[in-house]
């Protein structure tokens, strides 16, 4: 297996389950800056140009984090990060799709790049006002939602634990102010030796 | 089971896997022109002001396409909306998270809501042209990873082509280039009697 990833990037989240699973994966390092993701050698492996991209061990590639994060879940029964009841199946996905579709697609990406929303420079500070709403909006709901202790599913840790960790990097980047049950997700969550090895091999600080 | 909806939007997607379904459900309609989402009524059951929301029948609400979409799928097995295989349903999840994520949240909604993007209306027509490009780039890469004949996955018919049918609804609208399969996935949906019934309680034609 290979994940295609980019430091710091919502590839993190991914990295992270990899490394729960523990079995063998390889990594192939892209730079977002550099445009790495639009060229020819990674736009082959993937034509949507993003990242996650895994390459499974038999060359079909997967995309979208969701559906990522369910395989490796399913498929490595014996790490624990996918609920067995349906209901708790169902609140991970809804978990999950709205943390990536949400709150990273809509909230941050807003704050990253604001010439993918307006095209003139002078709405820019528009847009991350914007950004910034939803962003506080979307983590509102998520504490408004949150289940377990100090994981987000009643159930215990998931691979939608490893979704809202990504973002949450974000928010502290972006000085957001955290909810008090995500503030402690983030401690919990740091405190993982598979998030630690993660961050190490990405060159990141908490 | 009550699924709030708008007609003609991306809830008609739940709508025909509700029929799919067959057991009995409650519609609530909403028009998102009068903002009925955004009142108080349907803010206490789903604070995200979207729809399609599920309330299920202990009173829980459930929120998210590809979310709601699985658990209607999973706890209804004889309805066969759902692969059993985890690689096709890792593949329906990779589908879903693509059409409701990318294709419809970040491509149509261009063409829906310019405002939502560009705060200076002069700019709103290269929204759209933006979004007319992501479109037809999200609509190439579901032909080029196409599976099945006539449904998008090989393992046969699943909660995957509910959602490509709603954007599809859209692209027509929109007077967008469908390729072939989609364009023969379109006609084998309209045939499917699910579809035909959600439809006309929608009000909408083909
Ligand atoms: N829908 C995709 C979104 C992935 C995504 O937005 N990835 C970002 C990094 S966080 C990316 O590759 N951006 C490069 C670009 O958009 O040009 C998923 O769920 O995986
Ligand atoms: N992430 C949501 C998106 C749902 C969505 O965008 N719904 C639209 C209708 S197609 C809506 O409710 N729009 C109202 C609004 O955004 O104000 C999902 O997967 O269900």
């Amino acid at each position: 297996m290979k994940l295609y990833y980019a430091p710091g990037t919502c590839s993190l989240g991914i990295h992270v389950i990899l490394e729960e699973v523990g079995s063998p994966f390889e990594l192939a390092r892209l730079s977002l800056q550099s445009g790495d993701h639009k060229k020819p050698d990674f736009t082959a492996v993937n034509p949507k140009s993003k990242v996650p991209t895994l390459q499974r061990d038999d060359g079909s590639v997967l995309t979208e984090w969701p559906a990522i994060a369910y395989w490796l879940a399913a498929t490595n029964p014996g790490a624990g990060l996918w609920p067995g009841d349906p209901a708790e199946q169902t609140r991970a996905l809804e978990a999950m799709d709205f943390i990536v579709g949400t709150l990273h697609g809509h909230a941050f990406s807003r704050l990253f790049n604001q010439g993918k929303y307006a095209p003139s420079e002078a709405d820019h500070p528009k847009v991350i006002e914007q950004g910034r709403a939803m962003v506080a909006a979307a983590y509102a709901e998520i504490e408004r939602k949150w289940e377990g202790d100090p994981w987000l599913l009643a159930s215990g840790y998931s691979v939608a634990d490893a979704a809202l960790f990504y973002v949450t990097l974000w928010a502290r980047k972006f000085g957001v102010d955290l909810p008090p049950k995500v503030a402690k997700h983030w401690e919990a969550m740091l405190a993982r030796p598979a998030v630690q090895r993660a961050m190490k091999t990405e060159g990141l600080a908490a």
